[in-house]
C-alpha cells in the first residue's frame, strides 16, 4: 500500500484506521500497532497519530509546524470527538484524552504519558457527574496538573510533592485516598499557584491549548539530552524523530453499565484453552488490582452483559488468531460501548508455553518451528524438578545464587559422614565449601547449600551433574560445622533443624516448604520429538559414573562428551590406592599402586560404555592436581596413616611439597600425564581394555575418545598421543580385537585456540573446556570470583556471569579463532563444548553459530539444550520471522 | 664465475682450488669452506671434492659412477699425491687421507669421518719409520680398521670394543696407552679376523680400494633411515645430495721439523689484539691438549721455527682480516711445511666481545653496526655484576635457577629481621620462598638463596629489581627456619656459616669463593653510544623508588615503565596503615585510613618523578590481592593487633575473608578499584598532587601515565578511567596548575589483547604485562610451575623458560594481536612492555618487530635490553650480511 508522503495527521478508530502495522517510521511503533489493531477489527479508544516527518519539520524549523497541518489536525480531532460521542471542553459529556510520545523503537528518555488531557475547572465537574465520583474527577484532575506541568511547563516534579505532603500532614493523614474532596480542592489550588509562581502564567485551561502545548513538549523531547545520549549509546540515527498518539480515554466507572478488566485468552498456567479473567463493574482498571474490591471470575460477565462479553470473547480469539499466541488484554466497557485498552502476548509458565504451543500446532495455527520458537529453554527447568507449591507463601531469609534448580527440604546437617548416617531421612547439607570428599554425603542429601562459591563452584557442578538441588555462595550465612549451627539473619539453626532451599531463586527458608514433583506430560515429549528433528548439534551429557550415563541417555543424549576419570578416585575403596600413588617415591612404587587401581577403572569404564552402546565416550584423562587427594589437615593425615599404613609425616611433608599457590595454573591436566607417563598409560589401559571386553563378551561396540586435559601447546598433546597410542596398540594385541578410538585434546587454555592450527594437525577433535577458558581469558577464579562478580554485574562490566553465560565478545573470539584454525588445517575436525555453558541456552545458540558438531552439559540439561539448538537453526533461518513476537 | 656443470671432482691445494667459497650446492659446505680457504692463500692439505651431482647420480643408477668420472678422480688423486709429495701405498712417504660427508647442510645421521685411510700392514711400517714411533703408527692403523669397518663395512662397534678390552685384560692394563706394540699387533690381527668372520671377506688392503669403498659409503648414507628422518623433520630436500672431502692427512709428529698447535688472532679472555696460543714440538694434535707434555707458548715458535712462525702469523692476520673477526685455528707442521687444519670464529669472554668490536671498528675492520652484532646482550651481565674469581676452582653442591645475575659470598641468614641486625655482616638471606615482607632483609643481604619458586618468583623479580644476586628454587636444599640449619647433599649448614651463590648459573658452594667487582671500561661506554644512536625502541626501567630510578637513569634508562605502588605500601611506617584500611568495614573508615596514606605516596612520588624529570613516569594503582598485606599466621595476627589496635580475632576473620584459591585470578589489579574507588581515587590524588607542587615549587615537569591494571573489559577501564579523570580535574584545581597526564591500561589478561580495539578507543597507552600474560595464556602459575617446568624444557615442550624468553609462538601471538587491533583504532597509540620479558634480549626483539614503541626492565638489565633493541633494527635491515658469521 502506498503512503500518501503528504499526510501528515493519521486517524485510527471505528473499524477503519488511515494507517496500518506497517507504518512504524512514520507513526512510531505505537501508532502503527494501534492502527493495526483497528484495522483488525479491534475497538479501541478512537485518536490520531501525528507523524514523525512533522516533528522533524518542527527540529529544523524552531518549533513551526509545516503549511497545511493544522487543518488535517482539527480534522482529525473533529473524528475523534466524533467517534467517542464526546467533545473537548463540554460541560456534559468532555472528551478527555492521552498524549504519548511514540519512536520507531521504544526509547528511556522521551516524554512520559500525560493523561486525562483536558480537564478544567469545569470539565472536572461533568467528570464528576457523568461519574457519579466526584472525589475521582478531582484526584484525576490534580494527577493531570501535576504530570502536564511536570513534562510540559518542566516545573519539579518535588515541588508538587511537597504540597501533597503538606495537606494531608494537615488532614493528619497517610494515604493519598484517605484526603477527602475538600483536601483535594485545596491541593488543586496550591498546584496551580505553584505553577504560577514558577512559570508567570496561569495553568492553562483551554483543552486545544493543553493538546497543542502536549504536542510540541513531546517533539521537544526528542531532543533532550537524555534522549539525545540514549540514541548515541544505541547507535539510533538522530533524524529518525518521533511520533505523537492522541487517544480518547474511556472510563469504566460510568455506571452499572461499565466495567473494567483483564484476561487471558487461555489459562496462563496450566495452558488449558480456556476463557480466563476477572473483572469489576463500574470500577476503574486500578480498581481490578488494588485487591479493595474482589474482582470477579470473568465468565461471569456473559451473565452480566451478554453483547459485551460476546464481543469481547470474540475480538480476543480474532486476537488470538491475529497474533498467533496467547493474548493478555485490558478492556473498558463505558456505558456499554467495549474497548480494548491493550493486548499483548501473554507470559506464561514453562508447563503452559509446552502445552499452548503443542496445542496451536494441533489447531494449525502455528508451525512446528514457532512452536519451538515458543519455549523458553531455562524454563524447562520447571519441568524437570521439583518446585515449591506456588499456593503457598512463604519468605526467604537469605537468598545465595541459584546453582542447580529444584526445590529441597530437608534437616540440616553439617558433614558427608553426618548426611550418609541420616540418609533415611531428609537432610539439606550445609557447607561452608565442597570438595571432592562431600561427594557421598551429596549423592544422599535432598539439596546442597554452601556459603562460599559460585556458580561454577564444586558444589554447584556437582549438583547439577546429580539434577540436585543447590545454593552456593549464600554470604548471608555464617556456619560454625563444629559447633553444629549456622546463623541466618541474627538467628541460630541446629543440626536437626528443617530448612528449604529453592535451587531455582537461591532463597533460603526456614522450617518446610511443601513440595511438587514434576510430570512430564505427553505435550513435553511431542515437542521434543520436533526439536531433535529440527537442531543440527549433537547433543551429549558430562557423566562420570554409569548411573549418570542412564539418567542422561534417559533424557536423550547421544553420547558422553565428558567423563572426569579423577571423580572415580574419590570412591572410599579407590581413595587410598591414589593415595598410596601419590605417596609413594618411585616410578616402580607408583605403577604397583596403578596397577591396583586399573581394575576399578576398567569396570568404571565397561558400565559408561555399556549405558552409551552405539555412542561416542569422552573419557578425559586425570585432570585435578594431586593435593586435591591428599588430606586437608595433620589430623586428616594421621586418621590415613592408619588406614594405608604410610608414616603420617611423609604423608604431611608431600601435602606441603605439593602445595600450590595458584592450584588453577599448576600442576594439573597433561602436566600430569607428562610428568607420570605412567598415569596416561594405566587410563589408556583401563578405557581400551574396557572396549576390548565389552566387544569381545558382548559384542558391544563404543568409540571410545580419550581426551587430554590442558593442552597449551602441541608438543604436550604429541607427548600424551605418542604414549595412548602405543599402549593402546599394546593392549588390542593382548585382547586379539581391534577396536576404533580416538585421541583428541581440551581447549581450554587460551595458548590451545590461539595455536589450535598446529594441535589440529594430531588431534583427532577439539572439545572446548569454557569454564577454564573462560577463568585464563578473563583471569576469573572461579573460586573466588564471586567477591566481585556481583558488583561487576551491577556496574555493567558484564551483561551476565560469564561462568554462567559464556563471553561472546571475550572467550567467544578465542572459541571462535580455535574452531577457524582448527578447520583451516583438518576441514572436517569433530569440536565440541563440555564446559558447564553446553547447558546454557545462549552459550548453545552461540556454538550452533561458531560451527560446533555437539554440546555436552550436565543430564538434566539435555533437554534445555536440545530445545536451544533448535531453537538457533530456526533463529538462524530467518530471524525477522520471528523477532517481532 | 661460471660453474662447468660436468665437471664432478674439484681438486683443492697449493694457491688455488677448482672450486670456491659460493659452491654449496654442488660442493657441500665442507667442500665449499675448503676451497675458499685455498683461494684466500691458507695452505691446507691438498685433497679433492667429489660433487653432490655424483652422489645423485649414484643414487639414481644403483650405485653406477657417471661416465667420465673415473678419469677426473685418478687425476684428482694424482694432483693430490704431488701437492704433498707422497704416495697412496708407498713404503717410504705413503699418502694417508681422510674421508668426510659433506652436505650443504651440517647434517646429523651422515657418515662419520675416517682418518689415516692407505694405512696396511706395509705402509704402516713406513708410517713407523718415518714418524720414528711405531706404536703411533700401529694405534693409527688400529683405528682405521676399526672405523673403516663400522661405517663401510657394518660391523658393529661394539664388537672391536670387546676384543680392545680382552686384550687389555690379557695384558692387565686399563689404559688404551698402556698397551705395548706386541699387544696392538694382536688387536690389528683380532680385528681382521673379526672383520672376515663377519663380512666373509679379508679387510681391504689396496689404499685405492679403500678410498673407493668409502666414498661410496659416503654416498649410500644420504639415504640411510636417520639421515632420512632428520630432512623429513626440517624439510631439506632429498635430492641435495652430500659431496664427499677427499684429503691427505699430515702429521705433526715426524720429528723435530714438526710440530702441531692451537691459537687465537687475539686474546680471548681479555681481547687485547696479541698472537695467542700454545703448541708441542713433535707431536700428534691430541698431545697439545692431553696434558701429558706442558705445551709452550706460541711466541717461543717464532725462536724455533722463524719461517713457519712468520708464515702461521701473516696466514691468520689475512685470516684474519678475511673473516673479519677473530681467529681460533689449528695447525700442523710437517716437516717444516705449515698446514692450517681448521680456522673459524673464535670464542670470547663478554669483556673480550667489547673490547675487540670496538677496536675492530678503530681499525676499520668492520662497522659499527657490526660490531653492535658482535657482542651477545646477555653477555653483558658479566660487565655489570661482580662475578667469581675465575682462577679459583670450586665445586657446587647444589643448583638452583640462575634468578638474578653476579656472584655473593656471605653468612646464612634465615629471617629478613636477622638479616637487617646483622646488616654489618655480609649475609645471604635463605628462605624457602620470599614475601614482600622481606623486601629489607633482601636489600641488606649480599644475595639471596630460595628453594621454591621460579625465575619469576617474588625473589628473582625483586632481586633483579635491586641487581642482587639470587640463586631461587633450588629444590635439592632442605630449609629448617625454626632450627635455624639448612641440608645441602647430606651436609647441614648452620646460621652463620659462609655460602657462596652464582645467580648466573644457579650454583650454590659452602664456604668462600673469592669475587671480582665488575669494572666498566671505556669501551663498553664506546659501544653503548653506538648501540643507543642505532636502537628505534625505547627503553626504561621498572623502579619503585627513588634509588632504583637512579640507578636505572644511570644506565641510560628513559623514563619508568612500571612503578609498582604496593611496594610503597610494605615499608614499616605504611603497612600498618595499610592494615588498618584492609580491616575496617565501612568506606568512611576506609577512606580516613587512605588519607593517612596519602601523604607517604605522595612524597615517594615526588622522588621519582623528580629523578626522571623530563621523562615519562608509569604508575600502575594498587594491583597485588588485599590479603597479601595481612599476616599469615595466628601469631603473626596476635602481633599486628598490638601493633594496631585492631581485635586480633578480627583481624583473623578479615584474613579468612580473604582467603583466595586462586590468588593470581583473585580480587586483585582493577578489581580492586572498581570494587574499592575510594583507593583509585587515593593514589590518583597522590600522583596528580606529586606532579602539580614539583611544577610549583620547583619548575620539574614530568608526565605521569596511571595505569589501570588487571582490565581485561573495556568498562572495567573506563569506570576507573572516570574515577581518575575527575580526581585529576579535582586536585590541579586545588593547586591552581595543570599538568599533563595520561590514563592507559596493562594488556595482561588475554581478554583484554583480544578486545584490544575496544579498549583502545579510551586508553592513552597499552603496556603489555607479559608475565601474567603468559601465566594466564599458558595457564602456568609463575610459582607453581618450577613442578613441572623442568621436565618440560628437557622434553622440549617448551624451547625456553617462557617466563623468560616470551613464547613467541603462543603469547607473542595475542602481543601482536593486541597490537593491531589497539592501533586499528588508534593509530598512534603508544605502546609498551613491562612484564620480566623487558629485558631479554629475545624478546626484546620481538617487541621490536612487533612496532612497540619502548621495553621496560629491570634498572641492572637496562643496557642489555639497549643493546638487543639495536641488535634487532640491524637485522631487520639485513640479515643476510650478518648471518653468515
Amino acid at each position: 500500500m502506498a503512503t500518501d508522503s503528504k499526510k501528515m495527521v493519521y486517524f485510527f478508530g471505528g473499524k477503519k484506521a488511515e494507517g496500518n502495522g506497517k507504518m512504524k517510521d512514520l507513526l512510531g511503533g505505537k501508532g502503527a500497532n494501534l492502527a493495526e489493531m483497528v484495522n483488525s477489527g479491534v475497538p479501541v479508544p478512537p485518536g490520531f497519530t501525528i507523524t514523525t516527518k512533522v516533528c522533524n519539520y518542527f527540529s529544523d524549523n524552531k518549533g513551526k509546524m509545516p503549511a497545511g497541518f493544522d487543518s488535517e489536525y482539527s480534522d482529525s480531532i473533529t473524528k475523534m470527538e466524533k467517534a467517542v460521542g464526546k467533545k473537548f471542553g463540554d460541560l456534559e459529556n468532555p472528551l478527555l484524552v492521552s498524549v504519548r510520545s511514540g519512536a520507531k523503537f521504544s526509547m528511556p528518555g522521551m516524554m512520559d504519558t500525560i493523561l486525562n488531557l483536558g480537564l478544567n475547572e469545569k470539565t472536572v465537574e461533568a467528570l464528576a457527574t457523568k461519574s457519579g465520583n466526584r472525589w475521582f474527577a478531582l484526584d484525576a484532575y490534580r494527577r493531570f496538573i501535576q504530570m502536564f506541568s511536570d513534562v510540559v511547563l518542566e516545573v519539579e516534579k518535588a515541588l508538587f510533592e511537597e504540597i501533597l505532603e503538606d495537606v494531608k500532614k494537615s488532614a493528619k493523614v497517610k494515604l493519598d485516598t484517605e484526603l477527602v474532596e475538600q483536601d483535594l480542592e485545596i491541593v488543586i489550588k496550591k498546584y496551580k499557584d505553584l505553577v504560577k509562581k514558577q512559570t508567570g502564567k496561569e495553568f492553562p485551561t483551554d483543552p486545544m491549548t493543553q493538546l497543542a502545548m502536549a504536542r510540541d513538549a513531546v517533539f521537544k523531547s526528542w531532543n533532550n539530552p537524555r534522549a539525545f545520549t540514549y540514541r548515541r549509546m544505541n547507535k539510533i540515527a538522530d533524524d529518525l524523530s518521533t511520533a505523537v498518539n492522541v487517544q480518547a480515554m474511556v472510563f469504566g466507572n460510568m455506571g452499572n453499565d461499565s466495567a473494567t478488566g483483564v484476561g487471558f485468552t487461555r489459562n496462563p498456567s496450566t495452558g488449558v484453552n480456556e476463557f480466563y479473567g476477572e473483572y469489576l463493574t463500574n470500577a476503574q482498571g486500578e480498581d481490578v488490582v488494588a485487591g479493595i474490591r474482589t474482582p470477579k471470575p470473568i465468565i461471569e460477565l456473559k451473565k452480566e452483559m451478554p453483547a459485551a462479553f460476546k464481543e469481547l470473547k470474540d475480538i480476543t480469539d480474532n486476537l488470538e488468531k491475529h497474533y498467533r499466541d496467547i493474548q493478555d488484554f485490558e478492556f473498558t466497557i463505558e456505558q456499554g460501548v467495549l474497548y480494548m485498552l491493550q493486548t499483548r502476548v501473554g507470559k506464561r509458565t514453562a508447563h503452559a508455553a509446552v502445552k499452548i504451543a503443542v496445542d496451536m500446532v494441533k489447531e494449525d495455527m502455528i508451525t512446528k518451528e514457532e512452536a519451538i520458537m515458543r519455549v523458553e529453554p531455562e524454563g524447562l527447568n520447571q519441568l524437570l524438578h521439583p518446585v515449591f507449591d506456588a499456593k503457598v507463601k512463604y519468605d526467604a531469609v537469605a537468598t545465595g545464587l541459584p546453582a542447580s534448580p529444584g526445590a529441597a527440604v530437608g534437616k540440616v546437617v553439617f558433614t558427608s559422614e553426618d548426611a550418609v548416617k541420616k540418609a533415611d531421612e531428609k537432610v539439606i547439607l550445609v557447607r561452608t565449601e565442597t570438595c571432592p570428599d562431600d561427594i557421598s554425603g551429596m549423592e544422599v542429601a535432598q539439596g546442597i547449600l554452601t556459603t562460599r562459591g559460585g556458580m561454577t563452584s564444586h558444589a554447584a557442578v556437582v549438583a547439577r551433574g546429580m539434577g540436585k538441588c543447590c545454593v552456593a555462595g549464600c554470604e548471608d550465612i555464617k556456619v560454625d560445622e563444629k559447633a553444629g549451627k549456622l546463623i541466618i539473619a541474627g538467628k541460630t539453626i541446629k543440626e536437626g533443624d528443617y530448612i528449604s532451599i529453592n535451587g531455582s531463586t537461591g532463597e533460603v527458608i526456614l522450617g518446610q516448604v511443601p513440595t511438587i514433583e514434576p510430570t512430564l506430560s505427553g505435550d513435553f515429549g511431542t515437542l521434543m520429538g520436533w526439536v531433535n528433528k529440527t537442531r543440527r548439534l549433537g547433543v551429549r551429557s558430562n557423566a562420570d559414573i554409569p548411573r549418570d550415563a542412564k539418567t542422561a541417555a534417559g533424557f536423550g543424549a547421544e553420547g558422553i562428551g565428558l567423563c572426569r576419570t579423577e571423580h572415580m578416585f574419590f570412591d572410599a575403596a579407590r581413595l587410598p590406592l591414589m593415595q598410596k600413588m601419590i605417596l609413594v617415591d618411585s616410578e616402580a612404587d607408583r605403577r604397583k599402586a596403578l596397577e591396583k587401581l586399573l581394575p576399578f577403572q576398567k569396570e568404571d569404564f565397561k558400565g559408561l560404555f555399556e549405558e552409551m552402546k552405539g555412542y561416542s565416550v569422552t573419557v578425559r584423562l586425570l585432570d585435578p592436581p594431586l593435593h586435591e587427594f591428599l588430606p586437608k589437615t595433620k589430623e586428616e593425615a594421621k586418621e590415613l596413616s592408619k588406614k594405608i599404613g604410610i608414616d603420617e609425616k611423609i604423608i604431611w611433608s608431600k601435602t606441603e611439597d605439593l602445595h600450590e599457590f595458584n592450584p588453577m595454573l599448576g600442576h594439573r591436566g597433561c602436566r600430569l600425564g607428562i610428568t607420570y607417563p605412567e598415569i596416561t598409560k594405566m587410563q589408556t589401559k583401563a578405557i581400551i581394555s574396557a572396549a576390548c571386553e565389552l566387544l569381545k563378551k558382548k559384542n558391544v561396540k563404543v568409540v571410545p575418545e580419550i581426551m587430554v586435559p590442558l593442552v597449551g601447546n602441541v608438543s604436550e598433546f604429541k607427548d600424551q598421543k605418542d604414549i595412548i597410542d602405543a599402549t593402546a596398540a599394546e593392549t588390542m594385541k593382548e585382547y586379539g580385537v581391534k577396536v576404533k578410538y580416538m585421541v583428541g585434546t581440551m581447549i581450554e587454555v587460551p595458548r590451545a585456540a590461539v595455536t589450535a592450527d598446529e594441535i589440529a594437525e594430531v588431534a583427532d577433535f577439539f572439545s572446548f573446556g569454557t569454564n577454564d577458558l573462560t577463568q585464563m581469558t578473563l583471569g576469573f577464579s572461579r573460586d573466588d570470583a564471586g567477591k566481585f562478580i556481583k558488583v561487576y554485574i551491577d556496574k555493567k562490566i558484564f551483561a551476565a556471569d560469564p561462568f554462567q553465560t559464556l563471553d561472546v565478545d571475550g572467550v567467544g573470539q578465542l572459541v571462535k579463532m580455535g574452531i577457524e584454525k582448527g578447520r583451516s588445517v583438518k576441514e572436517h575436525l569433530k569440536i565440541g563444548i563440555c564446559g558447564e555453558h553446553g547447558g546454557d541456552p545462549d552459550s548453545v545458540k552461540f556454538c550452533h553459530r561458531a560451527g560446533m558438531d555437539y554440546i555436552s552439559c550436565s543430564p538434566y540439561r539435555v533437554p534445555i539444550a536440545c530445545l536451544a539448538a533448535a531453537q538457533a537453526v530456526i533463529e538462524e533461518k530467518d530471524s525477522t520471522n520471528y523477532s517481532s513476537k
